[in-house]
């Protein structure tokens, strides 16, 4: 299997390509759109098909490339049931989602938002803004709920085995990636806290509301498309 | 082994860590003064312990952790013979630098400086700023060549199998990794390029000069302190 992170500077977005290298069938996790000429071209380069976006939840501090995407590539665009109307496939709690040989597994991880996934394929967890290196996303908008966090990130992600690989949708201190068993040891909201020390911690945080908060997420709604873009059909 | 790539968004650098899981032993890849909490840290609550920092040149963006991690950890700190006189130990083609059981290649890549090195390690290349995703170090200064750049990468680099991943020591694009398969077919500069092309596209370039130049080559040849220490015996 083929892996990628990359990057986008302006939003600390990481992006994942995932592809089979025998039928050259790929997937797209969290597109961002400032990075889809990038993201196109990379695709085209490695001689991959791109087949499915996967997107972990609607992100409030970006716009998504997925309907762009589809636009251009006729890639299918999948996430949470709860989340954005524009998506070809919705998701939910223990689905597989196939692409060529990769399977992809999913993980309802609500409290970041309510309709938060994690995505777990061939030993890695692609944590969205549920668990991030040594923090979490937060949980002061879109439904967000601290303990629903603590609970999603306690009992369903560290559930896995420690060796277990996370890529979360950003980072903001130069960290590309942890393991499960790294963040249950090192994670300052987590480690030998409680729900109601990590409830009380998420609560008493004042931080400024995202930026592009007011843009983002109606645009995330219609799949990044000012113009929502019809669905194909699954 | 342990492996994991970190990023400082300042200079755009990438700093790598490897570690024996065996031996808890690591090595630092270029570390970057600003990070030198963070990656302490990190090796800290990894349990391991940093044995060695290699340096892939005397870099002119940023000012080396190298010093200062060696005081603060008794890593002794390994470079081009031909670069700062601050190491413990002057690496030549050839060399190989054992930690636990980790095995590094060093190969002399010279061009975007003189004492420009690259390092091979389980099939992983540490390309410093020779070659970089889709494209190359820049030739300008520090008795940069483009022709020497130009041999380095072709005669070296490519040498390498396809397969082998390549890191670099900078992305600006937000690109993590490539191979040298794919450098071979899609690194613009270098592509279908002659030698006397890549020259010609070198010395046109007209680019102002790093900004930290004239304080970081200075710093860079004490190791990154402005007091330079001892070096420990090899």
């Amino acid at each position: 299997m083929l892996f990628r992170q990359l990057f986008d500077a302006e939003s600390s977005t990481y992006t994942y390509l995932l592809a089979d290298l025998a039928t050259r069938e790929a997937v797209l996790i969290d597109p961002v759109l400032e990075q889809v000429e990038r993201d196109v071209r990379l695709v085209q380069e490695l001689g991959l098909k791109l087949q499915v976006v996967l997107e972990t939840h609607v992100h409030a501090d970006h716009i998504t490339a997925a309907g762009l995407l589809r636009e251009r590539t006729g890639a299918r665009v999948f996430a949470s049931a709860r989340g954005a109307p524009c998506v070809d496939r919705q998701l939910s709690q223990g689905d597989v989602v196939r692409v060529g040989g990769i399977e992809v597994r999913v993980l309802e991880t609500p409290g970041h938002t309510d309709d938060s996934l994690s995505f777990l394929c061939d030993g890695r967890l692609f944590s969205g803004d549920a668990l991030l290196v040594r923090g979490t996303g937060r949980t002061d908008f879109q439904n967000g709920d601290p303990g629903q966090l603590y609970d999603s990130i306690t009992r369903e992600l560290f559930s896995l085995p420690d060796a277990t690989e996370v890529y979360p949708a950003h980072d903001y201190a130069g960290f590309t990636m942890t393991s499960v068993g790294e963040e249950k040891r090192h994670n300052p909201r987590l480690a030998g806290k409680s729900r109601e020390d990590f409830v009380a911690f998420m609560k008493a945080r004042q931080i400024p509301p995202p930026r592009k908060l007011d843009v983002a997420v109606p645009a995330n709604r219609a799949c990044g498309l000012s113009e929502p873009s019809s669905p194909h059909p699954a």
